[in-house]
């Protein structure tokens, strides 16, 4: 029953929470990065058709690295653990002495002694897959990641390109025809902006478990400190290069 | 001897394996996503001065909510066992009975029985701490995430910004008011990016213990890739919006 809570914990409708997880960041990186071309843009006063162009270019080409660069982490980090689990099945079949002598020091740790730490250590040495278990949690302290490289990486484009192409809307809709001004396009990208971001932190504050009020603000903070930053360097080397 | 071994694994010269890999992470990011911005621009000509304003408004805004980002992914992470970890305390103190049932169930699957397994039963949960230990690492699987958020996020931080800065340094000596033209220095752009990217993608391998020239293979293609979709995407946009 206690494993049926905790498997039930783990996701949230359908999802797997760690893919839940993936799409909150993705999204917001995705909103954040694009939005940041947008102030920097505009800080520059560099017009309509760049904040478009740049705000896209940057939205497919970072979604793909991003995702790209997830696949690969993610990999790296499954094999690592198949590498170690690996060395210490050639250790137990090789070494077997010394790691007898490490399941001994480790259960030893836990209180056992006497005759009933000699038996469970001949118990655990006894099966080759529970020895090599225990060594790769408790001597390497590792657990196998249980996301799949091609969802996680398929999960962060996705959540990268919707979120993140928000920003944009409004510039997109209003083509660089249009009678509406930059400014006033910056208005509605920054509302829209803050929107997305908003619904992505109440997300994020359902897969972490922690309060939803902060989560919101800790996201709109940091998308409005990057944007700043953006707007205040494009605005400073307008002076320079312009 | 077998501990040792172990813990000089994880460090490469001083430097922790964990600081090492956000430092790569961080590196490859930080040229792929400025190279993109340079190359979109490139794609739809628009001109020395606005790759390095939206450059380096990229890469300050990018590599500050990357670095931030990261912060509370590690925070999170580690407060997520910390919780985890309360909770099993809670109910090893409230929920005995069923607790000790847990252990017997994971300790019968790892081949004991009888009294021997009653003995083992009755050590584990003699001692709270090794009771909620076996909980943490046998029901959840979970191990504690030891990066620090503050050094996590430092690390990448400086990476992203230091190997980021670098497609924009042929632009940013040149100035925008040399006799060198765009495409010129897109291509001493790309040389150096691509010396940047070859170096992390080094360093990669090393951190994953991975064959370097794979690494380094993976680490180009990628960049090389993004960049593209940026050039790709600047360029018909051009067509369209200028």
């Amino acid at each position: 029953m206690q494993h049926h809570e905790l498997q039930s914990e783990d996701k949230i409708l359908f999802f797997k929470k760690d893919y839940i997880s993936e799409f909150v960041y993705g999204g917001v990186d995705g909103a954040i990065t694009t939005f940041a071309v947008v102030a920097g843009a505009e800080g520059a006063s560099l017009g309509v058709a760049v904040v478009i162009i740049l705000g896209l270019a940057n939205l497919i080409a970072d979604g793909f690295s991003m995702s790209v660069g997830n696949y690969f982490s993610t990999k790296v980090s499954r094999e690592n653990f198949d590498r170690h689990k690996a060395r210490e099945y050639w250790e137990v079949e090789h070494l077997g002495t010394t790691e007898k002598e490490e399941v001994r020091e480790i259960y030893a740790a836990k209180g056992f002694k006497g005759p009933l730490l000699d038996q469970v250590v001949e118990v655990i040495t006894s099966d080759k897959d529970v020895w090599v278990d225990t060594m790769m949690k408790e001597e390497l302290e590792m657990t196998k990641d249980d996301k799949t490289p091609v969802k996680t990486a398929s999960v962060t484009f996705i959540s990268f390109v919707l979120v993140g192409s928000i920003p944009l809307l409004a510039y997109i809709f209003s083509g660089s025809g249009s009678g509406i001004g930059g400014s006033e396009l910056f208005l509605y990208s920054s509302i829209l902006t803050g929107i997305a971001l908003t619904l992505v932190g109440a997300l994020k504050s359902v897969v972490t478990e922690r309060n939803m009020l902060a989560g919101i603000a800790e996201t709109l903070l940091l998308g409005g400190l990057a944007a700043s930053l953006a707007y205040f360097v494009g605005d400073v080397l307008e002076q320079v290069f312009l």
